[in-house]
């Protein structure tokens, strides 16, 4: 039975990224050893991250000046580096769900130790992030505008670089290259891979390089991003396995034409799948219909058919469906239409609902 | 022609252990998906990290109290941790080579914001790090003495556990898993995983929990081991593969017969080598013999024959002999014989000494 993978991330990869994966785990740029086992100084993966930060930039058109940055430790290291490195005085941010609320929580620390502020300008926690606040204006005296481009956990996206004085900083983990964005405009562009590039433990980061060394504080050696700029990624080693398999996937984007297309595609199959979730008379959406993310689809049985999820989770699961069940604070269901996944698993999801339906 | 991967890190891996990630980024567990694009929150990988981290503990005989755990950023960012969740009010280290330098330098970090005091009883820098300090006493008012128990780069090893009233904290990046240790004398026991247990992209750190939770500055989320224990190492999203191929390694080490059987192979590799070295009459070895370390083994042409060193490079290449270029801070040769070395390996690179020193 073809499986059809829906998880949040970790996710789903393109098979032929997998198989590059799988034969460099054999023998690796035919050195006779693995991938695994090789020197990160080595002129083979030397070349491996010089191309992927290349391809990186290509794809993203990201401007002079920017450095891309291929890390340990996850975007939640992420949260605090960010303050830790660019908040002088004063940051803003929204909160717009789990992860949002976190680097909040991160920005607290360097206010509590370094004296700065972190202002929340807005916040949807007051119905379980199922919007994205919209009455809130960025100040122009601040050091960055932080924000969640997409919302894993809650299904609500914000598809639009902000148009405002301020720079920005962009937790882009669920939804980088799902689309063209404007680079100039951040700051700092950063998330865990393990949604739309890699399989989990590489943490990207696109910084631009004049936005750093204007804070005066000690910065420890591996929490400052000049380190890691200085090196290019290697000050101390870096996870070889992910940034391999990451080079493959972005060799696979510029195949298939870059984020333009790539941004058709998922435009494809999100409306694909909420065009069922709204048609369907079991199903509906949980989040303001303007604020759908098109890479994790929230949904839940309607409340006069509550009780038939988790007949509908095995019905589901008995075809293939894999990784569809909801985030513990949502409830339901979640697709997660990562950029491997293709058109064809979503319409099987949709048929899936729709033989459920008749069923009932 | 055999390739002998002598790599200093990452390194080589049991090639059983490699087939076994390969058969797992194609199929993962029967799952039919990629070890790659599987949710680190489902059954499968659970089980994964729960069987690494029991293993863990067998094998090193890791007595109730600690914990394991398996984090992102490398050795180096718990440089950073290790003082910021540790040091109350003075830490004493010595200063062993460039990596005990840098944690040095990071617990400075924590001194120069908090106060706190960090002493370097020691250090053989004097001589290029070609030995291993032994005029010091260990304060008893410490915190903790933190050391390097093998240094990577110049080849030298402290090959036992420190008796002392002082708790120890131990870098054992390249030589864990190498000797049985007494691991109820440490309150921490960090190390990259590069060398003697997966891929890169993976940190362990063996924690005494009592010794946590006793400073009283704000300790940002992910820096703080008492988020980690608490999630068992998933307060974030856990670099999967590496776990995985960790996993497979340690299953290796119980089937060899543990630590005891590890430590007579690797002594057994060591003592074939500097044998040679010590016999050859073109080479000589770089550091103080009683400080030699088991795992790297750092040697250089004689001052009269300085001159064929990049002919023996060559000469040895021709052979399959890989990764042995020393580093720039020492020049000449290194040979790291980690545990899924073998002595065939070994002894390939003694009949290519010999062989050179024939020929002149």
């Amino acid at each position: 039975m073809k499986k059809h993978n829906f998880y949040a991330g970790p996710s789903i990869l393109n098979r032929g990224v997998i198989e590059n994966t799988a034969s460099a785990v054999l023998d690796f740029a035919g050195t006779g050893l693995s991938v695994l086992e090789v020197s990160h100084r080595g002129k083979e993966f030397d070349a491996v991250m010089a191309e992927a930060q290349q391809l990186f930039k290509e794809l993203l058109d990201i401007p002079e000046g920017y450095e891309v940055l291929f890390l340990g430790g996850g975007a939640s290291l992420q949260f605090y580096m960010i303050p830790l490195n660019l908040l002088k005085k004063k940051a803003a941010y929204i909160n717009t769900g789990t992860w949002a609320t976190n680097a909040i929580k991160q920005a607290g620390y360097v206010d509590k130790v370094f004296g700065t502020t972190t202002e929340v300008l807005a916040s949807s926690e007051d119905k379980n992030f199922t919007y994205i606040p919209k009455n809130f204006t960025i100040p122009e005296d601040i050091d960055y505008f932080h924000y969640t481009s997409n919302n894993t956990i809650y299904g609500t996206e914000i598809r639009k670089d902000f148009d405002c004085k301020a720079r920005l900083v962009c937790d882009m983990s669920s939804d980088i290259f799902s689309r063209p964005i404007d680079v100039s405009k951040y700051d700092a562009i950063y998330g865990g891979a393990q949604k739309n590039l890699a399989p989990a433990g590489v943490t990207f980061v696109v910084i631009r390089k004049d936005a750093l060394g204007q804070v005066d504080r000690p910065l420890p050696t591996m929490l400052d991003y000049n380190t890691h700029i200085k090196k290019g990624s290697m000050f101390n080693t870096p996870p070889v396995l992910p940034i391999y398999t990451a080079l493959q996937t972005l060799k696979w984007y510029k195949e298939l034409g870059g984020l333009k297309v790539l941004e058709k595609r998922n435009l494809e199959k999100a409306e694909t799948l909420y065009t069922e979730i709204d048609r369907n008379k079991l199903f509906r959406g949980t989040v303001a219909e303007e604020d759908r993310s098109i890479m994790n689809v929230c949904f839940v049985m309607k409340d006069e058919y509550k009780e038939l999820e988790p007949e509908f989770a095995t019905f589901a699961a008995e075809r293939g469906m894999i990784g569809i069940k909801g985030h513990r604070s949502v409830g339901g269901f979640r697709a997660s239409l990562y950029n491997a996944l293709e058109l064809e698993d979503v319409k099987a999801l949709v048929a899936t609902m729709q033989e459920f339906e008749k069923k009932h």
